[in-house]
């Protein structure tokens, strides 16, 4: 059990760094960027108050685990924000490397479990992951609204970007909060769709 | 079904304080204290690979939602360090009222069930709010070993405290893990158990 709980403690250290990686959006005070961290706990607080707003009935636990681990790779991959401009062949090898190297310090059968919810996450193709996906998109335009555009400011994005990049996951996943969501936006952007 | 989201929403909305509430220990890197938004995500990362440690058979879907709630009501009383000097009575009202808050932002029904999750965490009787909060008590150790004493040294802590207010919780919680963490605290202490 001891050599275990050794790879467990160990995968568990390094995931402290996941509280050093910041993202393009910015707390709802507009004191700060976000880290993927403090980020992943609140999607996770999403995905349980927002459950019964799913496209579909979800194992919330299969929900919550997935948001646990979502952002890990971002370790070594860093954050790559939404709307920035992305290889994104590049990084799905960098990604994919970075699961490999973090859940590989797990134990074997753990280091599986994990690799494969993450995976089911990325493909984005269950009900959970849907959902799961749908929740992470929410915040960030909460919290640039609360902070006078935030990063929708730092990429230039317009309405339409935010439609394709966030409506569209949002509206499969959680169909009625995008519903609320999409005049609050809108009337942001305004008649225009620009910033 | 509008006024449930808006409520839901003023919620998750009000929840990202917590990402500003900061506690007595640091980073594993040591730059900086760390936050209890973030330290809630990595607890519940901590629950869910070492549920095999657990004193008895917990659902960790439970234990996961316990610790995601665990710390809201810091947003109002503040983070009390373990070691710190606290009137126990002035806290668990402040903390009682935090909780009325925060919570009854939420609809009725999910602010009583939340309420409820919070209470059985702090009563700790149940198997999982038992390993709930030992698996809260492993993780400032573990930086604090990292960081050349952390929390320890700016609270004068001993060894022997250490084990009332640390090891107690954790092998009632998680003897195994106790096990393995004792004499490495043990070590970093030395033979008169100061530091």
């Amino acid at each position: 059990m001891t050599a275990r709980l050794e790879r467990q403690i160990a995968f568990l250290r390094e995931a402290d760094k996941l509280k050093t990686v910041l993202r393009a959006s910015r707390l709802h005070d507009d004191s700060r960027f976000e880290n993927s961290a403090e980020h992943s706990w609140h999607i996770m607080l999403y995905a349980f108050v927002l459950a019964e707003h799913a496209h579909a009935q979800v194992a919330i636990d299969r929900v919550l685990k997935m948001l646990l681990l979502h952002d890990l790779v971002e370790i070594d991959a860093g954050d790559n924000p939404i709307h920035g401009v992305v290889d994104h062949a590049a990084m799905e090898r960098e990604e994919a490397a970075a699961a490999q190297r973090l859940f590989g310090l797990l134990p074997e059968d753990q280091a599986a479990e994990y690799r494969a919810l993450w995976e089911e996450f990325e493909a984005a193709t269950t009900p959970e992951a849907v959902f799961a996906k749908a929740v992470d998109r929410v915040s960030t335009p909460l919290s640039n609204l609360d902070t006078g555009g935030g990063s929708w400011q730092a990429y230039d994005v317009t309405f339409a970007q935010l439609e394709t990049r966030v409506g569209v996951p949002i509206s499969r996943g959680a169909p009625g909060v995008w519903t609320w969501l999409k005049p609050r936006l809108s009337a942001f952007f305004g008649a225009n769709g620009r910033l």
